[in-house]
């Protein structure tokens, strides 16, 4: 590991940026051909549309008057198509129209992970506050670190934040007088990373609420932000209508979406849903980033949602991540001693699995070590806890991966992580 | 045009953060249909190679087998083998290789621009200082003042950097206390945006060792920062080795180039060799900002390159922006009056005109407001210049670009404005 933190040629956020959280976990994975490895959130590789790309690129090459312009710059907002089509998407799903949907307030970037990271470089100074879930993704939090910004946790829910802890955070910030340095509450909402747990729609309106009392306080808006990435891996219960359907989102709410999870993560799309003044300002920042993003990727996309293959994809993928998470189920019901607590999940690529009082599953605790000596491994939930001073990291817990394993590994390495635990605890 | 200085939930970047520069000149070129637009810089729709990336992508979405890797997740510093390509094409045009051309200092991109602006996150806080041509790239200097990172302008001669000047700044930098400030010199050193002049070799390796000589006053390296991205758009006259083939190069010199320009600029892929502690520090950068470049993107670039149909691509495309730049060369010769002094280039997509004394080309001037009025725009030279205390923006200047136009465009273009000239000088 690199200590960039004396290099005085260095920015200071050059000096700050620290290696990605789980690149120790990467390359422990590479190193041990055996290991089963339920700690990456890849896709499925099984799931990905390669025949369906194929065709979409072929129909945009096809001819120069239709492929020039696919290899040509584009618009830094986006291909006005795709823009267009990911919003009617997006209103079907939420199941209306209007101005929170339109795709004027639609910009496509780089992944989700692209535009979470503008909208930061446009809302937050150095040491500037954004409220997280307690635990949450930790690449976000990764930026966060990068750029100087504070985290501060809400404690998490079954289903979505505590919204009592919300309401005391806030007012805690209020009394010590650090609540303008707040500037938004970021929510991992669908099949959440890396919990699965799903905020309710209640929550995410009293959250919204909550945010507003403080607005007078903070001396501007405080925004929620909404990061919607697996809410289309949902193979059980109801969707759960998003932020935007809120009143008062359309000045409020910061809605990101991506193609990576549902589509191919090799075409590294995703795309946000901003209010003004962010939206401009993001767009700016954009235009400074790239330009744009990739215009043959944007028609590779723009033609599998205009012609239905899209959704025809995507609840083909939902039916087969809901045959992993059951062949994980089973195998945790089988395998695992009944004092772990599991959180089960009806979407997205991740299980929640808590240990009981004093033990500990983090990278240098024993469970680790020794599922790693077993050829298994996770994500210790240690890695998905912000840095705040208002509490200790919660060490106890693991993030289990049914996303790229195959069923036979899903079995396999539940039952080799089942037996380290029957050990152990 | 949105002012948001005053809206207090932007962070200080996003308050500063200005609209691109051009956005008004493309908006105007939108409006008016019977436009000639020589202003814009984008590459021939005639040169880009709509088959071969047809040929390419079905090449890689063929089967499962080839077609999932590049639909799935990849290495944030881009793929091993298109790292590896580049590499070897950048030593082929170079004719050495050695440390500094070697493919694990090489990190792939969403275009140069990206790299351009990783690099300057991971080098620049606020107020420091970058020197730049003076006439330079105007998007290099829109992501200056949006980062709070000030320009100093050097002089450029038709033969690249007055290294005169270059020294008289670093000296008065010195003087003043500011030298621990600048962090880096940035030249397009390749048939230069906006001016088409090109750095001799001489001249970099004079600037290398100015720069090193004011190392200990600043506390710090001072990189060169070379942007080759007109590098093969080259024409006429033989190609210049590189900043890379200097002694000392692999610790002091940055290197970007583009595949938008040569190849595609709708598949949007860059790159950059960097020296340590930088490679690392935009590597993890790279992280937070997307996880790495589209894979599918950099399979069609890894197969176009490795077959040897890139290169035959871009020696087409040469012939072509060869004999464009022909047809500008002896239109200007026909139309425009003999007081203009013109920079012919001999490759890149521009020629600069600079108007005889006191005659001004700005957007506000006569001489633009009648070419706009008779159908046909530039980029006037001030848009070019940083904002620099040490002079005023010179705007008796002119980007003419036979990127976009065609031929029968580009005489009729010229001839107009040429009228204008006449009729106004």
């Amino acid at each position: 590991m690199t200590n960039l933190a004396n290099h005085t040629a260095l920015s200071a956020l050059g000096r700050r940026t620290a290696p990605p959280t789980i690149s120790w976990l990467m390359a422990t994975a590479l190193a041990r051909p055996k290991l089963i490895s339920l700690a990456a959130g890849f896709t499925d590789n099984a799931t990905l549309p390669v025949g369906l790309a194929r065709q979409m690129v072929n129909s945009v090459l096809r001819a120069p008057h239709t492929g020039q312009p696919a290899l040509q710059y584009g618009n830094t907002a986006g291909e006005n198509n795709l823009r267009r089509l990911t919003a009617e998407h997006l209103q079907k799903l939420d199941g209306v129209t209007g101005p929170s949907h339109a795709p004027e307030r639609l910009l496509i970037s780089g992944g989700s992970q692209q535009l979470l990271y503008m909208t930061l470089e446009a809302l937050c100074d150095e040491d500037d506050i954004i409220l997280v879930e307690d635990p949450t993704y930790f690449v976000f939090l990764g930026i966060l670190q990068s750029r100087g910004i504070r985290a501060r946790g809400v404690r998490l829910e079954r289903d979505g934040l505590d919204l009592a802890h919300l309401a005391t955070v806030l007012e805690g910030l209020k009394k010590s007088g650090e609540i303008p340095r707040v500037k938004a509450l970021y929510l991992v909402s669908y099949f959440q990373n890396p919990t699965g747990a799903s905020t309710s729609f209640e929550k995410k309106r009293r959250a919204l609420a909550l945010l507003k009392k403080y607005e007078a306080a903070a001396g501007h808006p405080l925004y929620l932000l909404e990061d919607a990435a697996y809410r289309e891996l949902r193979f059980a219960g109801p969707d759960i209508p998003s932020a935007l359907t809120l009143r008062g989102a359309a000045s409020r709410v910061i809605y990101t979406g991506t193609y990576s999870k549902p589509f191919a993560p090799g075409i590294r799309l995703g795309f946000g849903l901003l209010p003004e003044p962010l939206f401009t300002t993001v767009q700016r920042i954009k235009g400074n980033h790239d330009f744009g993003s990739a215009n043959l990727l944007q028609q590779i996309l723009a033609g599998a949602l205009a012609s239905g293959q899209y959704e025809q994809h995507v609840a083909k993928i939902e039916k087969r991540y809901g045959q992993k998470a059951r062949v994980m189920k089973h195998a945790l019901a089988e395998h695992f001693p009944p004092s772990v607590e599991i959180w089960e999940s009806g979407g997205g690529l991740y299980f929640w699995a808590r240990l009981p009082g004093g033990f500990s599953s983090g990278l240098k605790s024993k469970v680790f070590q020794t599922a790693l000596k077993n050829d298994v491994i996770y994500v210790p939930g240690e890695l998905c806890y912000a840095e705040d001073p208002a509490r200790p990291k919660p060490d106890h817990e693991m993030r289990i991966s049914f996303g790229t394993a195959s069923e036979a590994n899903i079995r396999e390495g539940i039952k080799r992580l089942g037996a380290v635990l029957k050990k152990l605890l």
